[in-house]
């Protein structure tokens, strides 16, 4: 039986996350449940789609991945299903799957259809668990997708931040914070490598006019205690960062900000 | 094997929670234990007791409810197993597993016999992961509730906040506001449905003697972003809300707030 | 398939425990994974080992605990497992470990050896995902610890807090403080008991000059609401609590904070 993994902005406060594994378990008892994170900030898409698209390479061959930040439930937007190399991905079609399923590549859509799904609406607005769970659930038990929905020719995207390279400098953007206050930005590995920017070099970053300078390294302690670095973590993308600090607390930055970075071999 | 759920006030940042599960999968290491909340305000039994009657409905035949909000720990108060249609419950006898159950329909209570458990007290704070824990797991093994009790007459109940009819107006009670600041009320879909208040009226709201006029919709974004409405949500509760925000931020409301509606049709 | 136990300093926000997991189910697909806690405070290994020593004698026999609060990722710190009676401990050799270990019995220590792991680094400041999940799943798959590192000497302990017995005071430290408020000694019921010190007794506290009279007892509503208590609690230490309340707020406390405590029978 696959994993079904979630990812939702409901909390932990309240019953709502239980309530969704209830309906999962009913129809499939043997699924594995995982969750990703249920302290998305409230509505926030992006950051959804963020960390669902970072974890997607970690899980196993045919994980069921159900995300729910959900702004336009009970409203016109589409419920999907996206078949993708070697997942399946079940949420509201407002861009949070996109970037994780084309992370891996995606290799079909399904609008679902809720007159095919055994479900009583008591509730238009808590979809995780009245079409979510349950598709979900049946697809866990390999129902296929076209039997729950209907092939559709496209789904909604995100626009996606994408670095800007102008001479030597590189315009990035901090597209998440995460809970150690590391500043993830989205430049990516692969990129920095292609430019020839290494570890070993400094990189000299430009933050509201302010001009700082930071060792690009490979782990946290390469600097002392409470100072500033960059680095490759685990998401593949570059981060600012404090040795056994914060960096948000430190720059006063959060999400959305830009940077220019240009890199500086001694 | 069952599926086992749990309700506490212990939060995430200890290991008690974790205390528990490792004494139900010592005992039986088959069963499929699911958190339902950890995070009830420390001592509040109305809180858990909400949060348990709201999801009881979602779990599968069988599913057995441990529910710990335990002021009264080490006490006098007794601890009991409510057989209710399709689901057990386990926990101390304040009230907290009662409307749970109530919802489901009681068929027995049993006053739970320490000298019939396994246990080696060092304490008596901790009930939840010392006598409910493994008494859960017996059950999940199929043990009878009688062989770990006794039969009792009676448990105790919460004082259930009822809402008020008075004329035209309908007097109700905010009894939870959830992680994302919706204020449920104690008015059921049943209730308004037989008082004949259907979707597309507005709600004339009292507000210590302020007046709100509130559209009483299907979904959140029937309203403006930012506006207030009335809805039914997954718990068959009505729910004063925004769009998109907080309406315990935008009225400033928090539980056992008074409200008086009347609804219109135009 | 034995338990795996995760505990970290990652918190909820993020998908990092979840990557963790999926790693672990990628190699172990039938492993029961229990979160013990991801809440401990950012790189206080100290925190992360006291949680850990505390909840290990309640899993199963068999059981893999994983503990990640490293702020030494990525430098010269080793890898280690441990074999404990009844368990296997698997994590950074920086202490966190060594109490919970040693509270069951040390057996064995190995140094893991990274180049025996099929495992693709794309970053060196994750190891919670990149190591030891591995190393966990393959343990419980039954692989040998000496098939994933090295017989090693030696592991890192942590200096630990010993209470001191002046005459008839006893000096004791806050050694946590959970999140009821809850202010953990590290006088063990085991120390008061071979001391005479037995429930029922009153005891004066002398806290930064101040006097406290707070009688030792069995319950917390062995006291009224709101009052002072001492009481031995599930973790087999004495702490100093409120009925009902929070003594970090009362007495306005928080870890490491000395006290000294007299008891007085009357």
């Amino acid at each position: 039986m696959p994993i079904i993994t979630l990812l939702t902005d409901y909390g932990l406060r309240d019953s709502y996350v239980a309530e969704v594994k209830g309906v999962i378990l009913g129809i499939a008892p043997e699924a594995t449940i995982i969750d990703i994170t249920h302290e998305v900030e409230k509505f926030d898409v992006e950051e959804g789609a963020f960390q669902l698209a970072r974890c997607v390479n970690y899980f196993p061959e045919g994980t069921i991945h159900v995300g729910v930040v959900d702004p336009g439930v009970g409203g016109g937007r589409k419920s999907i299903i996206i078949k993708a190399r070697g997942a399946l991905f079940v949420g509201p079609d407002n861009g949070l799957l996109a970037p994780a399923a084309e992370r891996l590549g995606v290799e079909g859509v399904y609008e679902i259809r809720e007159d095919r799904l055994p479900i009583k609406r008591v509730s238009y607005v808590f979809d995780g668990r009245d079409v979510f769970a349950p598709v979900a659930a049946y697809l866990a038990k390999g129902v296929p997708p076209t039997e729950l929905g209907v092939e559709a020719s496209s789904y909604v995207r995100l626009a996606q931040y994408q670095p800007r390279i102008v001479g030597e400098d590189l315009e990035a953007t901090v597209i998440h914070v995460d809970g150690f206050g590391n500043l993830v930005t989205n430049l990516t590995y692969k990129l920095l490598d292609e430019l020839g920017v290494r570890e070993g070099c400094n990189l000299r970053v430009n933050l509201r006019g302010r001009e700082l300078e930071i060792p690009y390294v490979r782990s946290f302690s390469s600097v002392g205690v409470g100072e500033l670095l960059a680095l490759v973590a685990g998401g593949g993308y570059l981060e600012i960062s404090v040795n056994m600090g914060s960096a948000r607390e430190r720059l006063g930055i959060s999400k959305g900000e830009r940077l220019i970075l240009r890199p500086e071999y001694r």
